[in-house]
């Protein structure tokens, strides 16, 4: 498709590199941008240059971050000792979002996947077993996902931790709430009734 | 969801202000950049920068361009008598790609929806008229969408055109290429037959 202008295709170019934007989309939104106010796409452009100038990763847990350590780490009133392992930034910010955790994080930057040539040494492992080495971390919670990359991840670090003063958990599966038990599949069922606990009436 | 970074936090605002992005799929887009070489980040940015900086509309058909009058305005192999009516930009990129045309454009800026509040002073309707009333124009192609909107705004359009010496067509409806005869809509099939062509053996 011939392009009127310069300016107008480079940008669709651009637009379409982001994950999930083809061409008709990108088009679509850059000819969105072009309705707007000049000053609000210049917002939209300086808001990434700002993003990718000044946001860094937390050096302790590897969170996202303005200065050198995040907020979650660097608050007295979170428990240190306390350390839940995540897949990436967005896990930390969905836990976070409960209200129900204290404790501060790990983020591996990803999950051990051959199928996507993703393994240990890609991800924030070595540092997670040097934190806990270090001493000072009484428990390691998992909260990855429950797919076979999961298992295998929380699988290997646990290994990793064998041997050291370290408490392994993983957050608790089982059915979720308003789900209905016809609807729940078997394994999570199974998994549910083996696991079950006390009831507090 | 609490933001562990203010400039993380501004770009996913910004970026869920794009059409059919929603804050999560904004988070996702703007961790995706994160993850991408900051220059690329930069020649997204710029590109944005650039665009609503030097795109300008065509001060004959409103279409897309860099200058002053657009590149099919000031091409010298194309018929300044032949006017085709679009609603968008996005259907000049569309006939252009046919390579079957050979005129100019007029491009609307949009389409008679009572419904979303336009009407024919929003559109490029007056601008089209004065074109044909200064003479040079010889035949205006209708090419709206085969909807309720676009029948209403070829008819306000034809009305408006009455009494200048033009000749106003519409591009042809019919059956699509590769389309079944069992699928297509009564309306269409209907049409197609009353618009039957002599058959070029």
């Amino acid at each position: 498709m011939e392009m009127p202008s310069v300016y107008f295709d480079r940008a669709v170019t651009q637009m379409s590199q982001l994950p999930g934007v083809g061409r008709k989309t990108a088009m679509r939104l850059v000819l969105h941008l072009l309705r707007r106010e000049r000053s609000d796409v210049e917002l939209l452009a300086n808001s990434l240059t700002d993003l990718v100038e000044n946001v860094r990763y937390c050096r302790v847990c590897h969170n996202l971050c303005d200065g050198d350590v995040c907020s979650v780490c660097s608050s007295p009133s979170r428990d240190k000792a306390l350390v839940c392992v995540v897949e990436d930034v967005q896990d930390v910010m969905a836990i976070e979002s409960t209200q129900s955790y204290s404790g501060v994080y790990h983020v591996l930057g990803g999950i051990i996947s051959p199928i996507d040539g993703v393994g240990p040494q890609d991800l924030e492992i070595d540092s997670l077993v040097a934190r806990v080495r270090e001493g000072g971390v009484r428990e390691v919670v998992f909260a990855l996902s429950a797919t076979l990359e999961g298992d295998t991840t929380c699988f290997y670090i646990f290994r990793r931790l064998a041997g050291l003063d370290v408490r392994v958990t993983t957050i608790a599966r089982g059915v979720a709430q308003n789900e209905r038990l016809e609807y729940t599949d078997e394994v999570t069922l199974g998994r549910s009734i083996v696991d079950r606990r006390p009831f507090k009436g």
